[in-house]
C-alpha cells in the first residue's frame, strides 16, 4: 500500500486519483494541496482523503505521505521537487518534466544526488494498446523499427495556464508533444540516441503567444525517424493515434476517436460522453473505459510495483529529462528553419550507433531488390546488378 | 480485501485469477482446487496460493476462506453450490449457472435459503464498454429501446468438457448464449419479463451432439425483441458485437476483433496474440488488455465491493436463472419450430408491460409518419389521416 | 446503345438516370412518363429525355425506346409489364418485382411466354463489394458456406406510398427484405431451394398498418442459413451491413456507413451528404459514389450488356420471382409463428440436396473436434472416440 | 467517343484500358505503342485494338487517333509529348508529368504553344472520395484549411524502371510523392502559392540509388501546411490515406486498406486479392472497385469531357509543373536540410496571400480563446485581456 500526497486538485489531479483508488486499489491519497481551500476540501471529501491544505509544503511533509504526485502546472513542478527532496519523499510528476532541458536536468540531478524515487508520469506509454504493441515490437514482429509517429490533436487544453507561456514555457508541443516523443523514442530504443530535430510550429488559430499546432521529425542515430503531430486547433474530439513501421511488419493504433464504441443519438438524454469531445448528438464515440485505455491504470502500477520494490519504474525523470531536450531541439528548430542537435550533457544509452546496410544477398551477381506477383499473375523478381548496379527484371 | 478459494485451474480459472490479483489489487486467492494435483500445485505456485488440493471440499472449507469462485465443468456447478452452503462460504459461479432453468432454479433457491452471498459471472455485461453503453441506453440517449442483439463466435472452446453434451448441458448455445441474452436483457432492462423465444440451432462443422451454431429471439413482454447469434464455427478469431436500437439512437459496440489496434507482420518474430485469434502472420487485431476489455475487472469490482458493502451484486444467480430459462425455452424452440413460452417459476420484476402505441400527433387531422430532406433538398412530411388512415404527403 | 423509356420519375428513377446516363455511358433515356406532367417535364429537362407523357402506354410504345425501366410503385409493376408485353419491349423492373409470389409469377410467365427480355433491378447484389467478395465466395476462399446475414435498416423511406399497405404490399420487409433475400441466396448459392422461413414482424413505431421492424430466418436445403434484419425504425442514416461466414472463412461487407470516410464538421457550409444521413453536423460518414457503391452501374452494365448480347441478365423476373415467395412465408410466418415453407410452383436448381456429413476423420479410432495452441501456449487436440463417442483430450 | 493511342502496355497503362473502355464507355483505344511487339499484340488482344506497333511515333500518328494516353516510364514522358505536339494529338499523361520542373516546364510550354489538349493523369484528386471531400471542403464545411496530409505507402512498385535513378529520375517521393502533393495543394487551394518545402527522405531499406522513404512539408503562403509521407517499404498492402483539418472541421479518408470490405480465410481457393496485397490469407481487406476508388473513372471522364467541350480538364500539365516544382523543393531540402524555396517561373494563381489573424473578439477587454464543458460538469471560459495579454478563466 501506496500512501501519497497529491500536489493539485485540478483535472489531471482527478483522472490520477480515480485511477489511483479505483477498483480494488490498496493504494490511498491521504493528503491533498491545492492553491483554493475551497478546492482542496472538496477534493479530500470526493476521495475520502484524511488531510487537505493550500500549503503545499504542509501536503508533502505529512507523515503518513510515502510518495508525492505532482499535478501541477510546469512552472511549479521544480519547486514541488525540491521540497520532495527536502523532506526526502518519493516523487512522480505529470508531464512534461520541466518546461526546458535545464529544468528537467536539475530536478533530475537533485532527485538522484538526494537517492530519492522518481517516476515521470508518461501515461500513455501504459496504455494497454501501447503496451501490447511494444511487447511485439520487442518481439521483432515488425523487424527492424524504420518510423514511429504519434499523434495527438484536440480542441486545446482545460485550464488557463496551458495557454499562458510563462506558465506553461509552451503550447500544444510542450503540452502533447512530449507524450508523442517519448511514444516514439519507445518504439525505436530507448537506448537509441535522438540527434536532430526538424521542426515546423505555428500559432494558426488561437490568440496566444505559444504555438498551437506543430509537426516535428526526429532523427535517431540508427537513421530511424520518430515524427510527432501535435494541436490545438483539432476540431472532432481527442484524436490519439500512433504508427510504427518495421522492415516486416508495422502497426496502427487509435486511442481514443476509434475504439469500437460507435453511437448515434438524436439528443435526447445525452450527457458528458468523453474527455474533449465537441458534440453530444450525432455519432459519438465514446472510450468504454478512459482511466485504463490512458494508461492510467498500468502507469500507476508501475511506479507503485517499482517503489515497493525499490526499484526504478519504467518512466524516470532520466526519461523526463530527454523527452524536454529533444523538444528544446524542436523549438529551435522552429525558429531556426534547420536541423538543430538533441543537446543531451547526460546520456545513458548505447553510442556509435550507425544505419544498417541495405544490400540483400540475392546470388552471386545480385542483390534482391523486390519479389512479387503481380496483378496479372506472374511472379516476378526484381534484382540489382552488383557490378554494374542495374536494375533488372526477372520473370519467374 | 477477500480471500477466495478457486475451484478449478483451467482457462477461465487463470483468466479470473489474473484480474482478481491484478494491477494494485488487494484481494487474494489463498487456495485452489483442481481435479490434478499437478495443475493445482503449477496454479498455487503461479498465484501465490498458500493452499492447494485434489479435493474441492477442503478448498471451501478452508478456515482463510471468504468467498468460492466456481471456475468448474457445468455439471459440476450445483455440487460446488452446495458445498458452499455447507461451509457457510459466498458463492461466485461462473456462466452458465446451471445446464438449464431446474439446476439453476435449485442452486438459487438454496443460496437464498441459507443467506448466502451468491453472484453470478457474467463478466460480459461489465465491460467498459458496455457498462458506458448501458449508462447511456439508461439515460435514455437511445430513446425507447425496440432492439438489442448479442454476437459471440468464434472457432470453439478451449478444453474437452464444453464438446460433451452430458458434462455441459449444451453446445454453443448453452456456452456463449447465455452472455448474449443477458446482454441484450440488460439493455431491454433486467426488470422487463421475456415471453417466448424463437429458434434455429443446428450442428454444422462439428462432429458434435450439441449445437455449434444457433440463433434465437427473445420477445419481452413490452414489445422488444432480443437477439443472439452464437457459434463455434466462426473463423477469424473471436467475435464479439453488440448492438442496441431505440427510438432516438443505436449504439454499436466491438469487444474483440475491431478495437482501434491493427498489426500486420510477415511473420518474424510473432508468437501468442490474443484469445482464439487463428494465425499469427498478415493482419492481426490484437486487444490491448484483455482482463479489462472481457469485463474481469469490473465484475470482480462489484463482486468483491458488494461482498464487503453486505448487498446483492449487479448479477447474482436470479439473473443466472432468468438466463438459463430463456436457453431453456430456446432449445425447445429449436426442436418444436415454434416459439416457446418461456418458463418463469421465480419473477421478480414487472408484470403485465405492453407495447407502447405508434401514434404521433402531428396536427388535429394528422398523425406525423416522418419527416425529411429529400436527396433533391425538398423539405417533405409524411403523415396519416386520423379519419382515413390514408398517408399523404406534404412538401414544406 | 440502348434507348430507355423510364417510367417513373421519383427518387429511385432519378437514382437510375444518374447512372444510365453517367460518366461516359453510351445509354440514353428517350422516354419519361410521370403521372405529374410538371414532374415529367422537369425529368426531360434534367435528363435530356427527347420525350415527356403522364400517359405510360404513350412512354412504352414511343418508336425510339428498346427497353422500358420501371420505377414505379409496386402496385403499378404488372400493369406495366403486361403494356410491355403488348409492345414487345424489354423490361426491367425495380424491386420488389410483386408486391407477392402470385404478382410476380403472373409478370414471370407473361413475359416468358413473350419472348421478351426481362431483368430484375436487385442493385445490392451488383455493388462492388458484393461482386467481389461473392467472387471469393465461389472460389472457394470460404469453404462451404453455414450462414449468409444482410441487414438493411433507415429511418424510413422517401415517399407516401412505401407507407400505404395498399400500394406497397408490405412494409419494410418486402421494400428492404427482398434486397437481404437475394444477397443471402447469391451467396449460399441461387440454385440451392429455400425451404422454409422463421419470421418475426411488428410495427414497433411508426403509425401505419404495415410492419416496420422484422428479422427473418429462411432455411435453405443444404441446411445453409439465410438471415434478414430490416426497419425502417433505424435512426443513424443507412445501414448496409452483410455477412457471410463459411467453414474456412468470413467476409463482413458495409455499403454505407463505414467506407473509409470520416468527417467531423461544426456545421458552418454543411448541406446534402448522403442518401438517408439524419444530421450534418458532428461526425458524419459519405459515401464517395452513391451510384457505384449501390451497384447501380455495375447492375445497368449487366442489363445493358446482356440485352445487346442476346443472353439473360444475371438477375432476371425469375429471381424476383423467388425472392417474393421468400417473403410471402416470412409474412405467414409473421403471423403464424412457426416456420413456413415457401412455396415454389417453378423451381429451376437444384433438387434433392442435403447436410453435409460433419466427421472429419483424425485416426482410425477417432474423429478431429479441434486442434489449436491455447492461451499458455500449449498445443492440444481434441477428438472424439468412433467407437464411444466420448470426446478427448491430447496434449501435443 | 474518344479515339486513343497507349503508349505502354504495362501495369498502368492496362489499368487506364481497364477503365476507359470499363463499363458501357463510348470511348476505345485503337493503337497501342510497346517496347516490346509480343506486349503491343497482347494488349491489342486484350483490349481490342486495331493497331499495335513498336514504333512511338506510329501509334501517335496514327490517323484514328484523337487523343495520345502517355503511360510510359517518366524519362520518355517529354520524348512522347514532342511527337504529340508534332502530328497535333491531344496529350494525356501518366504521373509525375516531368523527373523533374525543367522537364515539366518544357513539355508544358511546348504544349501550350502549340495548343494542344493536355491533361495530367493524377488519379487521386478524382477519387469519388475525395471528389466528394474536396466539395465539402469548398463549401466551407471544414472553415480555414489549416493543414492536409496525404500518407502512399506500399512495398514498392511493380516494375524495374522504378528502381532506377535515371528513368524514374527519383525514389518513391517522385513516384508516391507526386499524388500527395497535389491531394494536400487541392485540399489547400490550387491558386496558393506554394512557397516552400521541409523535406528528409532517406534509403533505409533497399539495394537502391533513391529515397525509399520520406516525409515532407509544405508551406503555403497563407500560412497552411501540406504534408507527405510516401515510402516503398511499408508492409501491409498499400496505405492510402488523406486528412485535412481546418478550423471548423476535419475529414479522414482511407483510399484502401480499410474501406468497409473485411474477409478471412484460412487460404483455400483464394488469389489475387488487390493491388500490391501482401497475402492471401488471414484476415484480407480487398476493395470493391479498384478502377473506381483509385479515380481512374472520373479522371477520364473530365479528361474526355473536358476535350470534347473544348476547354481545360481540371488537372493540366501546368499542375504536373508545379508538382515538379514542389518536389525539385523537396529533393534539394532533403539535401541541405533546409526549407527549400519552391522555385515557380510561371506561377497563375494568387500573389500576396498572407495568414489569416487569429485575434477572436469576445467583449470590449476580452479576446475568446476557448469555451468547453469540463470533465466534471462546468462550463468555462478561457479568455485573453486586450490590455495586458493575460489569459484568465471565467466559469459560468
Amino acid at each position: 500500500m501506496v500512501k501519497l500526497a497529491m500536489l493539485g486538485s485540478g483535472f489531471i489531479g482527478r483522472f490520477y486519483a480515480d485511477s489511483i483508488q479505483g477498483l480494488r486499489s490498496r493504494d490511498k491519497i491521504v493528503s491533498i494541496y491545492s492553491r483554493r481551500a475551497e478546492q482542496a476540501k472538496k477534493f479530500a471529501e470526493d476521495y475520502q482523503c484524511e488531510h487537505y491544505t493550500t500549503v503545499m509544503e504542509e501536503a508533502i511533509a505529512h507523515p503518513n505521505v510515502d510518495m508525492v504526485c505532482i499535478s501541477l502546472p510546469n512552472n511549479l513542478h521544480e519547486e514541488a521537487v525540491m521540497l520532495c527532496i527536502k523532506h526526502k519523499k518519493a516523487v512522480i510528476s505529470t508531464k512534461p518534466l520541466g518546461r526546458n532541458a535545464a529544468e528537467a536536468k536539475r530536478m533530475l540531478e537533485a532527485v538522484e544526488n538526494a537517492g530519492i524515487f522518481n517516476g515521470y508520469l508518461e501515461d500513455l506509454v501504459y496504455t494497454p494498446k501501447f503496451l501490447k504493441a511494444h511487447a511485439s515490437v520487442q518481439s521483432g514482429a515488425l523487424g527492424r523499427i524504420l518510423w514511429a509517429k504519434s499523434r495527438e490533436a484536440h480542441p486545446g487544453p482545460h485550464s488557463d495556464w496551458f495557454w499562458d507561456l510563462e506558465q506553461a514555457g509552451g503550447g500544444c508541443m510542450l503540452d502533447l508533444g512530449c507524450h508523442c516523443v517519448e511514444i516514439a523514442r519507445s518504439y525505436i530504443g530507448k537506448d537509441i540516441r535522438p540527434v536532430e530535430v526538424m521542426c515546423w510550429a505555428d500559432t494558426q488559430v488561437k490568440p496566444i503567444d505559444a504555438e498551437d499546432h506543430a509537426i516535428g521529425l526526429v532523427k535517431y542515430e540508427n537513421g530511424a525517424i520518430g515524427q510527432f503531430e501535435v494541436s490545438w486547433t483539432f476540431r472532432g474530439g481527442l484524436d490519439l493515434r500512433d504508427e510504427v513501421m518495421g522492415t516486416e511488419g508495422t502497426i496502427w493504433t487509435n486511442g481514443f476517436l476509434r475504439t469500437g464504441f460507435d453511437m448515434f443519438t438524436t439528443g435526447k438524454g445525452a450527457d458528458y460522453v468523453a474527455e474533449k469531445a465537441e458534440t453530444n448528438t450525432g455519432w459519438l464515440f465514446p472510450v468504454g473505459d478512459e482511466l485504463n485505455e490512458l494508461g492510467y491504470n498500468h502507469m500507476f502500477f508501475d511506479m507503485f510495483d517499482s517503489f515497493e520494490k525499490g526499484k526504478a519504474p519504467k518512466e524516470t525523470f532520466y526519461d523526463g529529462y530527454i523527452v524536454n531536450a529533444v523538444l528544446d531541439a524542436a523549438y529551435r528548430s522552429a525558429k531556426s528553419k534547420i536541423w538543430e542537435p538533441v543537446q543531451l550533457q547526460d546520456w545513458r544509452g548505447l553510442e556509435g550507433q550507425t544505419k544498417q546496410g541495405t544490400l540483400v544477398e540475392f546470388d552471386a551477381d545480385h542483390y534482391l531488390v523486390k519479389e512479387e506477383m503481380t496483378h496479372y499473375g506472374t511472379k516476378k523478381l526484381i534484382l540489382k546488378e552488383k557490378a554494374t548496379g542495374k536494375i533488372v527484371e526477372r520473370i519467374l
